[in-house]
């Protein structure tokens, strides 16, 4: 398997990335959990998208098929979002509009277990989880989760990450110490990110509507999953450089990722 | 049409409010959405009054007959929700309690937007939202929204929101650049504010909390609008006096609406 | 009735408790509610401990038998949370798994006031609250509550407390100015925090998850609302010294109890 990296991508080709979701600024209908959905709205922002979290049945499906892009995270599900994700998705899938599939605590419970695995007939455009979900996902030996938090090495995802990929026909994204992202063919790694991003609540839920917003400008999703999660491992980075307190590290990630998707930021890799 | 300026208000005026509701700490019952609760809580506790957030059909008539002050958002609808706001604004308008309305999305949805008019039966004592959403439940033509942003100026929703103040017997304020207050007979303007409090996620949403604050301790609905307007406007002003990034400024305006609303803070217009 | 205060506790014993949250990462499972969701994660992952808030009735009987600790707050119930916590809890009994109770709004609200009592048959390990909601729960004359906010001192709760300790052969821990955690023979007093930790959401609730979190590490409940309760005392104490602002202070306080629970933290008492 050939791991390609982020370094050989063209930082021109992230900034251009950067640059038209802050010119377009695209409707991201998010349909996400009641632990992070302040957080991830502060940080769709910060990059100049448009968030919008609407989660209930009668209006998902209408929403889904006018966002830009749709995100969907199963963090706390109830009988309502399970509807509304399952028309969301469906109602995506026929409008055209790319969305993600962030399985919080898959394997770890099974009825979100079952439930995802359905959802998978709606074509996401991208999966972004930890190594646990994607393995429990991707019905790989060995997968096993702790709650949210993986107890897997990203590393040991990989070959399921492109086994999923290549049954699902899209994107998966592995996130970790180093970030996989992997379609049928490639695999790219982006490395950097910093410890306190697993200190802090909804890091990687952030991540997954940021691929959201990138899939929403960009036709080539592999691309979209990485520019994303190069984008948050450096503001990661610099949120982190001094080792501040996990509060202030969540204020200062906000403020990067803001500095850092401005027109005149300086290439970030 | 005469548009006054908070300038033509006298400080003494918004002093006192402000002193008021830090004296009498009112209780304000919110039935709002899951991405802004905790920074509507933080921004009511900030100015000194007492959130409380309950939001199931059972007890939210119960508690909005005994509230100081009602908030109802349109935020994350749910089912239930939306039962509890039908119960709450039933049960607020039979015992006189002041109740402010903010129509988060309607025009862009067409569930929230039949169900906000149903709402409007019971009479709310403010109606606050941005343009395309006041646009949108006058009825006016032109309408428009983006998820939960406006596309339209405040300057052009003056006459609906006009028009909605008569028909609704209602106090009716546009945010945008600048803000709006508008009953039957007259307009005020709130200039101010600044343009990172379109960057932070809630801080409409919190404006409407502010509104029901004062509405709970003064009997002119236009004045308490009006109040919570400048107030908020200020504090924006402050905590982006420097252009800090987002998740600072959230931060800061936290801060400057508790300094700002403490006895002893100077005159704030 | 004999109070003793933390200060005869050794330091060393509260020290060993905290490493032991931060070696073993217990996975805490929170059923609670929309304002605190996100601060109370961001807490438990500051003290080194795996928040997971699972809260639909599918779940959570699974959840609870697999976590470490359960803990059910009642800040924004509705039809499907109250399901969940009934099955988490009856859950948590049968599998030993310890659980907190943070009751809040009990007194002030009927509907709750009736669930919470028939959680007591689940046998939580400790029962959080303030003075209003301690009185309440326990029966007790004179209780009232505003809301959320108690209007009770800790101190005329202390006979209430005792009562329902003995009644429901649990822990019983009431906030304030002072704090004290209370079993059917013991009372212990807690020092310390600071005022402003009543300006912002979710203090008293993440007390809660805290506690939670001790109960899974040490086998006395006792001991554990204790030290939880002492710590994050500490952690307002430092966080507040020169009285910031409302915003600023949160923030600092996740970073302080972050800093006050690494392994080299001087004694915290």
């Amino acid at each position: 398997m050939t791991i390609s990296s982020t370094k050989t991508l063209l930082d021109v080709e992230i900034a251009a990335a950067i640059a038209d979701v802050r010119r377009s600024s695209p409707l991201i209908h998010c349909i996400t959990n009641i632990v992070v959905a302040g957080f991830s709205a502060n940080v769709l922002l910060a990059i100049g998208a448009s968030p919008a979290m609407v989660e209930n049945a009668e209006e998902s499906k209408e929403f889904a098929a006018i966002a830009s892009a749709l995100l969907i995270n199963l963090g706390t599900l109830s009988s309502e979002r399970v509807q509304a994700m399952r028309a969301a998705a469906r109602s995506a899938e026929a409008a055209g509009t790319p969305w993600v599939l962030d399985p919080v605590a898959v394997g770890a419970l099974s009825f979100r277990t079952e439930f995802a695995k359905t959802l998978l007939e709606f074509h996401p455009s991208v999966i972004r989880g930890n190594a646990s979900e994607i393995m429990s996902l991707a019905g790989a030996q060995g997968a096993s989760g702790k709650g949210v938090d993986s107890t897997a090495l990203s590393d040991d995802a990989l070959i399921a990450a492109k086994s999923l990929a290549s049954a699902s026909k899209c994107v998966v994204a592995v996130s970790g110490a180093i970030d996989y992202v992997v379609d049928e063919s490639k695999v790219i790694a982006v490395p950097g990110g910093h410890e306190l991003m697993t200190k802090v609540t909804g890091i990687g839920c952030a991540l997954g509507a940021v691929m959201a917003a990138y899939c929403a400008v960009m036709d080539d999703a592999l691309m979209a999953a990485t520019c994303a999660s190069a984008l948050v491992a450096k503001a990661g980075e610099r949120a982190g450089h001094d080792n501040p307190g996990p509060g202030t590290f969540a204020l200062r990630f906000i403020d990067q990722l803001s500095f850092l998707s401005t027109p005149d930021a300086s290439a970030i890799l």
